[in-house]
């Protein structure tokens, strides 16, 4: 199978790449390098130092032996990724290309249209590209359950449901909620792809991912092949944070109560459960909805996993709850539909506990370079300031 | 009261603003005049030539006596918007600053894009500029009755409604499947300023308004104070669009059977709702959804009613039924929930019949300007095409 990454320098995106290159497809990616500038900008880096692509490209010829060719390129230019679409007619696009931080997208106006503009543009391109070149290429779209909020009813796997309103029945879009600007803008690229995949019969992944965690792959066996590590308050997701936190002997800091309710998956089986999708793709104009989760935990919950298993190390760990710099509930229903990729043959091998573990392990080494980055690990983005903000 | 019009150059901007300053309000306006030159993009002009922003605004002085301030400037500038708000720091104001031509963002993916770049950021812009102001600025925007779609369900005027999903309930944003780009940009600045309601307390009227047709308001008493009038197939409605193709001879064109059902408006009684909406806001931070409708027809209906009244004025008129290019039913229920308006004293004035009469005698003495754009009448932007244009 022929891959075409977008984003392919990003967290989910090099191991990826490594992962279906190892499995003999072939994979070819784009990256604007966005995002590791946007993470300077905010005062942060990636835990791990990061090789240039290019140095990434050859390290996984020279340890993996796979080969991956990769493109410097924007997906905002349609003529640039619509050339790069033709030339390699890839059986599937894997779409990662969008700005992918809540915060970020709630720091003031300029990040807030930055984040609209660069995720629905980079959309609209892939589905008219696409529709030039092969309304069959499979996209395999990057979403997030951050989509749904945190609804009484249950989150289920499908792109339609009935409602009955006022007494009278009609499909609706499944409904949508989100709590940032960065999480509208997922919410907006799906209807996006749905409207498409109506109109022109395009054929659709559009993964509902959980938080993702962890350092380690089968395929990241030496340092030069890691992929990056965020852990600032704007960049880290929550189990990475904490973990981070742990090793600078910072006091882990849910967020109000802790009680915030999600679905997480870690890097391996993340990869995993991205591997299944593109190699048993929907059939042709089906718009497929798959939620990728796997355990499901209170930020509350990581907090005290994240302590025991950082003091089993010997480690001096505290936590200490932080007022809520966010919009979303402490306390919520959450409930989940997960068939689709069970029924791949999905099969989660990981456990946040024992991952945990082995993230502690692995940042240990970098402790000193971590230390640079400490005063940007607290949170300061508070949501409701944007007026305070320029 | 001091009302800031985004738009004041377009079809409702301007006679908005002439009521508005007859009526003793203080009316500031900002353009940057882009309908004026995409109508030109795609080889149109207004029915009526139009004077320049500036003359516009000396004719009002002179004719009907009343002051206008104008802004030549871009909404999708953040600064120079806000530094306009600050400066005057209206009570109201009102949102017409969108691309809003559903086959103009049907063209090609750069017409896709630029219809969601310019109408997203202008309301964040927008958002961001009144949470630092004044959260209690009311903002009147103007949203479209088809963010609905055509549902089997009754269209409430509420922001919200309960559903219940798999045997449980929430509510929900009230549901929208829109039909073009266009619409569905509209969608999402609902959910931007629904959401910016819910974390910052804005105040806000969305008026789902119909197509609106017509040539005269109370205040449009010279040809010096025309407002636009648009009849190609990118940019004209329908109602205006047959009255237009009446004059010129060319047969009337219902997309598909015509079946297509909507709710439509005045020019007159347009003014008369948005000015009842300002006039009396909604409480401080709340959000108000108001459709904005008066008489129901299917384009049949209306090709018809412009065949009846051409002929009563000796004109011969054909109706063409042709391919529809647009994606939309063209049977459906259409029930529409409208209790606000008329609770605040809306009583429309206007009849649909009455009023094309007035059109076409309006356009009768620009005919040899009208020859001129004839082969921009007909429908060609074929909205599932996209893959054919560039």
């Amino acid at each position: 199978m022929k891959v075409l990454i977008l984003g392919i320098d990003g967290y989910l995106g090099w191991p990826l790449a490594l992962r279906l290159a190892k499995r003999g497809h072939e994979v070819i990616g784009i990256d604007n390098l966005y995002t590791r500038n946007a993470v300077k900008e905010v005062g942060s880096d990636s835990a791990f130092p990061l090789p240039d692509p290019e140095e990434r490209v050859s390290f996984a010829k020279k340890i993996l032996d796979v080969d991956i060719t990769f493109y410097k390129a924007d997906v905002k230019d349609f003529y640039k990724l619509h050339e790069i679409i033709q030339r390699h007619k890839p059986d599937a696009i894997v779409h990662f290309a969008e700005q992918r931080s809540a915060p970020y997208s709630m720091i003031d106006v300029d990040h807030a249209n930055y984040t609209f503009i660069n995720n629905l543009t980079s959309t609209i391109n892939l589905i008219y590209s696409i529709i030039k070149v092969d309304p069959n290429v499979h996209i395999l779209k990057m979403g997030t359950m951050g989509e749904y909020g945190t609804p009484n009813y249950d989150i289920l796997e499908r792109p339609f449901v009935e409602v009955e309103i006022n007494g009278k029945k009609d499909k609706i879009p499944f409904p949508k909620w989100a709590s940032s600007w960065y999480h509208w803008s997922k919410v907006y690229d799906s209807y996006n792809l749905l409207w498409a995949n109506q109109v022109w019969g395009i054929t659709i992944t559009d993964i509902m991912q959980g938080p993702v965690y962890g350092t380690r792959t089968e395929e990241i066996i030496d340092d030069k092949l890691r992929t990056r590590f965020d852990f600032d308050e704007v960049w880290g997701t929550v189990v990475n944070r904490y973990c981070v936190e742990a090793v600078l002997g910072l006091p882990l800091t849910p967020y109000g109560k802790g009680g915030q309710t999600r679905g997480f998956i870690s890097l391996e089986d993340s990869m995993q459960a991205l591997t299944l999708l593109l190699e048993n793709p929907p059939k042709q104009g089906e718009y497929r909805v798959v939620n990728q989760i796997h355990e499901v935990y209170s930020v509350m919950q990581i907090a005290q996993m994240v302590k025991e298993v950082g003091e089993s190390l010997g480690m001096k760990i505290n936590i200490q709850n932080v007022k809520n710099p966010r919009i979303e509930k402490e306390e919520h229903y959450y409930n989940v539909e997960t068939n689709i990729l069970p029924s791949l043959g999905f099969r989660p091998k990981k456990k946040m506990k024992d991952e945990i573990k082995f993230i502690i392990e692995d940042l240990i080494p970098f402790k000193s370079r971590l230390e640079n980055f400490k005063r940007v690990v607290m949170p300061k983005t508070d949501w409701r300031k944007g007026r305070e903000n320029k």
